[in-house]
Order: C-alpha cells, then sequence, then structure tokens
C-alpha cells in the first residue's frame, strides 16, 4: 500500500484551485510512490476558505498558516499566496519540517530570497526539500525542447527570443487592484510574466543570462481603485530587455499586459547552430522544429506520444491536454523527488537565479545601461 | 448540503480512465445541484478491475455489472464498454432505475439502437434519464459554433466539409485487435470516427444529412492477430462519403485511419451565405470565424474567455484546456439535466439518428448508389 | 544569337493580360533555346484590341484570328479565349503549322477535345507542338511533390483529398455572366475549377482516376443579367466528388463558387504509406510534408531554394514569388520543348483525359450512381 | 500618346534583375503619365554588362556611370550599386538633371547621406527628383497596416516589435565576401536588413524612432576568403536593440544572418489601445488583424482586392502577388510623383533619417548605453 502524503495549502484564490485539481489529479493518473492526499487549506477569512474547502475537496480548513504547518496529517505546505507572504511561510514551514512547494515568483525581493534560500538548504540536510512552481517547465513540448538542446540536436544555440504578451490592462477603466501596486506585488509584468520567461528560456537552452539592458514602461499612470479614488500605478506595465548568455547567445525578450488581442502568448525560439526551435503557450501541445536536411522547414511536432515526457500518463496521440496539466506534472515530480530523497529544480536556489535577473534589469531601467546579473554564492542547483 | 449523486462505471479502459477523472474533477470545478460521488467500478477481471479502482479512487468494485445496477448507492451508471454490450448493459440499468451516461457509438447495430430508444423513452417517464457521451460537442468552441449558426450570423448554410483523421493504422504489423473485426466493432473508422463527425456537424448545423453516398476501403485486408496468427480485417480502415442536409446544405465527410501524421485530426468547416466557420480538434481551444466586412478574414478565436460556454469555470483567457475537458462539460450538462428532470441530448434518438446516417453509408458502400438516411418515428429530442 | 518565337495571342481578357505579362518576362529570367517576341494580338473589338496591344506592349493586332493564324512572325498562337472558341483555333492554328499553348479547359465538350487530340498528333508528326495551360502544375512546390511521390518518399498513396474555393457567387445580387452559362462555359465551378484540381491531383501522384460519384448542385437558380434581367443560372455552383485512381487510393473532392472567405483556395493533402503533403494555393510557396521518424511532424518547406524547380531564375531564399510565375514556367517548359522537337505534358491527350473525369462527374450527378472514367484509346502522353 | 521616361541603370547584379523586371513590368501592368523605357545599363565589366544587357532587355550597355549619365535617352538613372557608391553615382545624377532611384541603404555613413539630402534639396528646386528604394513600404498588406494605424483603427500605439531574419551565414564555410568587411559594406546585418525594418516600422506607425540601446555581435570572426586566406569579419551577424517612440510606443528590434530556417522573415507586430496587427514577409499576401468585439481574435486577411492598394492592377482576389511586386509599385509611385512634380516618400532625406537610427544603435553598441538618434535639420518630408 502507497504511503499517503498530507498537503496542506495556503492561499485559495485562482493558483488555489489550479493547485487543488492538479493535487486531487496526480495520484490517479500516475504512479506514484507517496500517494497525495488533501489534508487541510488555509486562508484568512473563515467564510471564504471554508466554503472553497467544501468546493474543491479539502476535509479541514485554518485560517492561520502557522497552525496548518503544525498540523500532523500535513507533510508537505503549498504555499500559492501573493509573493510578499512567501519568504515568511516557507522558512517557518521548513523550519518545521513540512516539504515546500512555493508557488513563483520566489519572493517578492532578491533579500528575502536568500534567506529562502539558505532556510531550504539546512532542510536540506534534514531531507525535507522545497521546490518551486515555474510550471512551464513541466509543458511536455518544453520537456522535448530541453533535451533536443542538451543532446545537441540545435548545435550552439546563438539566438535566443522570447514574449510573454497579454493585454488585460488595455482597458484604462481597469481598476488599480493590488497587482498594479509595488508594495504589494513587487513588480508588475517583470514579476509576473518575466519570470516565467526568463525562467523558462533558462531552463530550455541549460544556460543562464550573465548580462542585460531593459526598460520597464508603465503606459497608464493613473487608475481609479475599486472604490472610486484615483491612485497612482507603481508598477511597470512592460518591459523589454535584452542580454548575452553566459554561453555565448544573445537574447531578446519582452513581456507586457498591453498586448492587445494576445491572452498568454508565451512565444519563444531559439536557433542555433544545426537547427532551430519555436514555441507558443497557447499551442502548447505542439513543437515547431527545424533540423538542416533536404526539404527542411520547420515542422510541427505534436507532443502527444506516449513516448513524450509525462504523456504515457494522459491519452492517446493527439488528444491533448491543457494548462492545467503543467501543475499535475510539477506535482508528480515532486512527489518522485521527495521519496527519492533528492532536490528537484526549480530549487530555490534555482528561483533565486531568475530574481536576481529580474532584479538586473529593473537597475538598467534606472540606470539606462548594461546591468551584469550578480552572482552571489548560491545552494547547489538540482540536477534538471 | 448538495445531495450527492452515486456513480457506477462499467468499463476500466482508455475511455473508463478518462471518464473517472471527469467524476472526479467535475463537482469541485462546476457548482451543481447534485454532487457526483464515485460508488463503483465494475469489470470481469477483479484483479484487474480491483487494481483500476485502487488508482482511479473507486472505493469498490463488481466483477458482474448485474452486481453493480443492483447497488443502493449506485444512482448513474456510466457505460464504457465497447459497443457489443452497450444495449444490454444500458436497457438493464434504466429498467432497475438508474439514469445512464452510454458511451458512443450508441450500439453497434440499427436494432440494438432502437430498443435503447424504446427504454429510455420509458425510463424518462419514470424521471430516469439516459445520454450518450459524443464528447465534442462539449468542446467550448462547438458550443459557440453551434450559436453563431442558430443566430444566424453564417446565414443559410451551403457547405458543410468534415474529416476525421488518425493514422495508426499505418504500420501493417500493427495487429489484428478487436477493433478490426466486425462482430466485435461493428465497423471501423466508420463507427468510430464517423459518430464522431456526424454528429458534430449536425450539431453545430442543427440540421441532420437525409441522403449519402460514399465508399468504406480496406487498405490492409490481413493482419496478424497477437499470437502471430494471420486473420482477416473485417471493418472498414476508412470512410469517404458526401451527402445532403434536410436543410438544402451540402457535404463532404472523410474518416480515416491511415491518413499519415494526422494523429486526431477531426476537422470541420462551414460555409454560409453570411460567414464561415472552421475547426481542428488538435487546436480545440481556437474557432476560425470569417464574416463579411472590411478587411474581412478567417479570424482564430481563442474560446477562453469568462464568457465563453463552459469557460468560467477554468482559468483565465488564453490558459488553455484540453481534450478530457470535454468530459467534464458532458457530465456537467447531464447532472444538471437530470437535478431538472429534462433530458440532456444527444438522446438516445439523437444517437440512434447518427447511427442511421453511418448504416446508409454502408448501404451506399454495397449499393454503389445514393441512400437515404431512414426516418422512422424516434423519440422526442432533447433541446440542446 | 538566339532565334526568335514569334507569339500570336487570341483573347485579351484577365488571362490574357496574364499571358502577355508571362511571355514580356520568360525569355529575360530564364535562359531559353528560342526568344519569344511578341508578335501580334487578336480580338473581335478593333478599338479594345488596339488599346491592350498598345497597353500590353504588342506591336501588332488583328480582329480575325485567321490572319492571327496566317502572319509570318506568327510561331505560336497562344489560345486565351473562352472555352467554346479553343477547338476550331486551336485546330486551325496546329494545321498551319503554329504550335499551340492553349488555356484551360481544353474544350467545353469531350467531342471537341477528341477532334483537338487528332489534330495534335497530326502536328506532332510534322513537328508542331500543342500543350495545355494547366499551370498550377508549374507551382515550384508542386513539382517537388509529384517528385517526391515519384520517387516513393510517401510510399503507396491511399488517399487524396482536394479542394479548390472559391467565393464570388455567395452574393445573390452577382449578375448573370455567361461563366453562368452552360451554351457558353460549358459548365461551372466543375469545369473551371475542377479542371485545375483533377489535373493537379493526377499530375501529383502520377496516376489517374478510374471511377467517380458525386454531385454538383446550383445554389442560386436564377440571377439578373447585366441589362436587369432575371435569367436561370444553367450551370453548376459547385461540385462534390469522390473517386478511386487507378492505382488503388481514394480521392475526396470539392469545389465551389460559394465558400464565403476562400478566394482562391486550392488546397491538397496526399497521404502515403509512408508520408504525407499538404498544399494550398493561397500560399503556393510553401508545402508541407510529413515523414515518419523522430519527432516527425508536418514541416513547412518554403520552396525558395535554388534547388528548387524554377527557382534558380528567380529571387534568393525566402523571396517568394506569385502566381502569375506559373505562367512564366509553363511557357518555359513549352518553349524547352519546341526547341527541343519533343512534347511537353499536359498535351492535349493529357487535358481530354481530365475532361473525360469531370464528364463523368457530370454523369454521376444525373445517375445518381457511381461512372467509370471512359478510356477511349488517346495519344501518346507526354513525359511529364 | 504617352511620354517616354528613358532609364539607365547602374549595376546589374541580384538587385539588377530585380529593378531590370520591374521597369519592363511597370508600364504595361499600370496605366502610368510616363512609359518607362529601358534605356542603358552599366557595369564595369563590358563582357558582363553586355551579357546581362542582352538578357534583361536593355538596348545599350556603358562601362561608366559617368557616361550613363550624359546619356540624352535617360531620364532617370536607377542606382543598383553597393552602397559604398551610391552617395558620388546619385549626386551628379541629379546635378547632371536626371532623377535618381536610389536603392538601399542611402550611403554607408551619415555624411554621405547627408551630402545627397543636400543634393536631392538642390535638384528637387529644378523639378527634378529622389526616390530611395525601400521596397517593402509598397507591399499592398504594408500600406493597409500604415492607413489602419493612420485611422485610429488601433487607437494609439503602444507596442512595436519587429524582426528580420535569415540564415546564410550560418555555415562557417561560408566565404568572407564583400558583404561581410567593413569598408566596403558599411555594416552586416544592421545596415542591410535594419534599414528595411527601420523603415517599415516607421512607415507603418507614421512616428520615428527617438531613442536605442543594443548590441551588434558577430558570431564568427574569422572566415576564409574566396581564394582560402583566412580573413576576419569586420561587420555585426546580427543586431539586437530596442527603442522608444516619439509618440511614446515602446520598440523590440531584432535582425540577423544566423536565425537558422528563417530565410527572408521579417515580420512586426503591433499592438495599440484598440487594436493589433502582424505581419510575415514570407506570406507577404496576409496581414493579421485584431480588433476588439464579439468573437475577437486575430484576423488573416488576404490583401489581393480590387480595393487594396495597387491590387486593382493584377489579378482577382486570392491570386497570390511575389516579392519582386514591390518594386513595380515602387516604380509606379516614383514615376507618378516625377510626372505630377512631387517628391515621393522615402525621399533621401527619410532615408538619412533611417541611416542615424541605425548609427545611434552603432553607437550604443560602443557605449553599452541608450543613445539619441540625432535630429539634425532635415529637408521636408515627402507626405506619404
Amino acid at each position: 500500500m502507497t504511503q499517503p502524503l498530507g498537503i496542506g495549502m495556503v492561499g485559495y484564490g485562482f493558483m488555489g484551485r489550479a493547485h487543488s485539481q492538479a493535487w486531487r489529479t496526480v495520484g490517479h493518473m500516475f504512479e506514484l510512490p507517496l500517494m497525495p492526499r488533501l489534508a487541510a487549506i488555509c486562508g484568512r477569512n473563515e467564510h471564504a476558505v471554508r466554503a472553497v474547502a467544501e468546493q474543491q475537496g479539502w476535509p479541514a480548513w485554518e485560517t492561520d498558516w502557522r497552525r496548518l504547518i503544525e498540523r500532523d496529517d500535513v507533510d508537505l505546505v503549498d504555499v500559492s499566496t501573493p509573493g510578499a507572504s512567501h519568504a515568511e511561510i516557507a522558512i517557518a514551514a521548513l523550519e518545521a519540517g513540512k516539504h515546500v512547494l512555493c508557488e513563483k515568483p520566489l519572493a517578492n525581493s532578491v533579500e528575502e530570497g536568500e534567506a529562502m534560500v539558505a532556510a531550504a538548504e539546512q532542510a536540506a540536510e534534514r531531507g525535507v526539500h522545497a521546490m518551486v512552481g515555474l510550471n512551464y517547465r513541466r509543458v511536455p513540448a518544453m520537456a522535448v525542447a530541453r533535451q533536443l538542446v542538451a543532446d545537441g540536436r540545435l548545435g550552439e544555440i546563438r539566438h535566443v527570443r522570447g514574449t510573454y504578451l497579454q493585454d488585460w490592462l488595455v482597458d484604462p477603466d481597469f481598476p488599480l487592484v493590488w497587482r498594479l501596486q509595488a508594495d504589494e506585488a513587487g513588480s508588475g509584468a517583470l514579476g509576473d510574466l518575466g519570470v516565467h520567461l526568463v525562467d523558462l528560456l533558462q531552463f530550455v537552452t541549460g544556460d543562464t543570462l550573465a548580462t542585460v539592458v531593459g526598460q520597464a514602461p508603465t503606459f497608464i499612470e493613473e487608475r481609479r481603485a475599486p472604490d472610486g479614488e484615483p491612485g497612482e500605478v507603481t508598477v511597470d506595465d512592460a518591459a523589454l530587455f535584452q542580454g548575452r548568455f553566459t554561453g555565448g547567445a544573445v537574447a531578446s525578450l519582452e513581456v507586457s499586459r498591453f498586448a492587445t488581442g494576445r491572452k498568454n502568448a508565451l512565444r519563444l525560439e531559439l536557433n542555433g547552430s544545426l537547427g532551430s526551435l519555436s514555441f507558443d503557450l497557447e499551442r502548447l501541445n505542439e513543437l515547431e522544429l527545424y533540423e538542416a536536411g533536404d526539404n527542411a522547414g520547420f515542422r510541427r511536432v505534436v507532443v502527444t506520444e506516449p513516448t513524450d515526457p509525462y504523456m504515457a500518463a494522459w491519452w492517446p496521440p493527439g488528444h491533448v491536454i491543457g494548462w492545467e496539466h503543467t501543475f499535475v506534472h510539477e506535482m508528480r515530480d515532486f512527489v518522485e523527488g521527495i521519496a527519492a530523497g533528492h532536490p528537484v529544480a526549480p530549487t530555490f536556489a534555482d528561483a533565486l537565479q531568475v530574481q536576481r535577473v529580474l532584479e538586473a534589469v529593473s537597475r538598467s531601467h534606472e540606470s539606462g545601461a548594461w546591468e551584469l546579473v550578480e552572482e552571489r554564492p548560491v545552494a547547489r542547483r538540482a540536477a534538471g
């Protein structure tokens, strides 16, 4: 009989719903060494969290995350709150001996992130593990892409190109919500979308950005709060930056919440000396791959074969999966790592390095010049 | 407190897994008037069904479907077995007062289908309902398409064009499995893929095929059984047919398991006097829509807005769903119908009409001439 | 010094303009053994033909095509009139010892076509050649496709699928022009578009349709003539047919002038035992090719490499060509054949066989049954 | 009778062939106020220029461009040589009273460009006109795009995004040709491709780049000359830059000759407050347009309607044009401007401004910081 793994979750917004669905699903679709079992969910508003618990199938609820951490039936804490509270909760959970899955971004500042990395390193020595939920690594097409690059199928990578475009701020009457205020959200498109884009491009290339230059404009500087009061937007609406990878590739990146008509358009392209690949998250079951040869051309690979990463667990070829499946894959990988006693990427250290890239972009926006991505000594990285 | 609805499922192959996932999910993602609760699963092989029950979260199992039907904790029987056993199980379940969700095709013969329709009609009088799982109606883009046609946005429909192409039989060494033998499978591509294609095109147009002509070739007539013995393929590998709709539109349809490189390519196009639409199941979150006007062109609508059918239950715009979500939607609709006491399309009568279309194609393959789709009096249709 | 080849053209409508541009161009872009020289153009209306001659660069004009044929400076007669006059002009020109390039369709009836074939055979014995302008064979991507099939790269062809869709008749106020009247136009979409589609599919497969079944509906049966008088549409608006090729492949074909939003959408797909290809004339520089293998997928080949057929004469890779270039290629091939003294496909006999296919579709429309494509003894075919 | 306009061309490489074809064609496809007549072509190698003249239909040739300029039968000098000689030839031609069509780039340095602008201004006072051949403005889809922006259909433009990607330098054995040496070519991808991209984005937006930051890397720094001797590549292989437009939009741009699999991929996207558009030169007959509304989505407009710019001169809807047609359109516009006595954009001053943008990118590559695009007083701009 498979041993259970009790899950406690903090946060119950949109991301909480996605994680709940994934935790309910992962043990049924994959053969796991530990069986995740929903234990308790936590939110500050008792009325609300109780309703969510009932709707989402959590048998218990808490209103104080410290109580959640203390529960004996919780082995793993899933931190799905906004970034401002990640450090406090995650560190406390790790210290209490609970594994931690922390939603991205790691934290709202590099300082908080560093404390989290330190806590994760200490916990790892006690066999307690921490992972960050940068779920787009778990798109099967992206796992294929990383493998193609690692196998040298594209040769030496020269160009990396990526955009992550949304349009939900185009309407000037969209209200001044917390995501548009720096003290709560940390940053705007840069932190929210840039963290995905940078992590994914570094994941696929197996390389890291060394230096960047860019800008992070705010197009609409004043909006009305939900109560009607005008207020200042204190985060960026978009960020455009370019960089150089440690291995020599050059990169163009752009994220925006003002790209009218683009809903969730994370697109990337890599050009290597032997081949190229491109991808669009709105068509996440497909990978475009170019390799030299007779009648060469970008081919549209439908990544749904049972030999493709993660796909044997799902459906026959051509029966596509969706966005939420990336969370199921993420949890599969983490649970396997926990059972095997090894860390699973992206670790807190991996995510901190992504934060350093974004911080360098912010510095460049201020300085108007190229900025180095700081390379302080960080924790040993997990394998992949 | 929402009243539970006990689910009993017969069958545990690929389709059983998809249904299990949908039954586990639907009550958490949608607000339902009755809460589906997995009660028991049934399969002939005790060892196997026990393993599936454990893996898929069914608290009990049976090895005789008659026992499943008798269980007090089962309110609804989900028939996910091959078509040959649908009639016997579904009729018995309805007679026992259990709602029935029957996977497509309705049955392997029109005669069986007629008996099922009769049983469903009698059951309906007792408030017991039956629905067929033609899940592609539940793709949100298809619900949008049907509404656009119904609202007259495309004008009078002139052309209907559809293909459903797979390629899993291209390899001549693929073995002679039950799906390639007429006595078990009824027919080949025609029954397996044609039933989806015909139902979907009739659903979107709101019209029915009146007359057809076509062929149903078998490309590889002998294959080896899994035990190595050569045997005859007794079903069609593909079917090409055209027809005329009652409302005057003409149609071209084609299904195949020999379309190299096409994995699950259900594609359709409608041309009306005012506009057109097209769709590809491998990109099921998208609908291509053409309407006359300045700078007209086919536009790629990403059907993930909260105002789109079913989508408010899922994720933000551009966060795509997958193939299995269609089952969740199907169950949502059926549970709502059961609670409201009204039938939900496609009823057994709807599905029987689809079988009659396919039977007319088979007759045309034999006769080499146009064949009328029989229109025996069938049960009153459900609304939509 | 390259010897000149005097060109005389009959007809000066849209097709005449396209041919004029091609004749002006071909000798400058390709190295030819004979140098085409515009000699004279012919049209019944002197005022109009004179204006066209001046605009299009023809140094002389005639109002009687018999006079054009008699001219000493005319070595080749380009017949770009409507189909009803093709037989008379082409036969007279061949008898007068002039090479003939005849626009498609060969003729409006099989009988006329047979007479043309006989005349072409007799002329060929005197070294006088005849070719039909089925220009889509000259799309470089289609020449690549034919070669791939001939080389066995797709294996045994099982499925052939093609549509040629336009929408210029959707408007019910479009007038009753000559193209909608059987006595002048022969047939409607079937003759106009079907001749292209059938020829192209037979060209690419290297095979011929043996038997067909289908329908050729007229959606709007009455329209007003340009003078306002209502009249009957006596040709088909669309044709849907399927068939079997001599070599065993099955085919689905459809042509229409009522496919709203489709402007010139000649699309085809072939599925073979080893691979597949697809093509769209609105993107005529591209070929989609599928071949089995790791990470297989349909690849978009941009057919603009100097090694691609015809392309060394044009521009660097990725610098696309357009529709009219197919005529330049057609003339290149014909001029080379004339100089070398051998026939160039499609010969009159090739085009007559296409007419026989369309005639069989018309018969099937009447009979409601499968019809054999007649195979009367026809002239020896040209090589390719 | 239309008055002739004698054309003299300097240069006979790939671009000379494209211009020859366009000059031969433009008067036949468009109704022009002056009829272009090929007069003479000029090249230094008599043997070669004589062969080209014969092949391309030029009745005379010269080996000294000064002689060409002096010819009485030359009214317009088409400068299709590499950029290093543009200034000398164009200024001399203007001073001799000949209209000048100068291929892009205007010149290899801003200084030369300034002299050319001064010469063009003086010539204009004498009714002698100068235009630069930035032909992608003449893609019909781009003219539509500019009009949509100008009409406010996209609202306020926030994002401008463009890439121009080729791959002909990926092979390390590609030789060290003149285009890879700074003294002859000026710069690499930046000058060759960047000039097109910057001009096109400024044309479509009707706005100018005010400030830029970027890099221009060289991936392979040593190659062998055609004679086998190794030598240094002294130009950039790619350039990545971003900028801000005067009107407030932000821009991401990238050009490369190392984008494996991309042949001539000039792609752009604009996001405005009301809509968006995107374009790909490899599909130059198509424009993707997004406008808010019910069932909104990017629509693929096939820009081949007779109401589309330039298209009434060509073929029916859906009959696509190719790359070389842009030159025909360019010449049409210039000839009309000459006849009407007004300048036609892009003037030398327009092209000089583009050079200033590229120069700012080069400076930024050196300085590692944002650089202003210089705005010295330049000649009055032509209207459009």
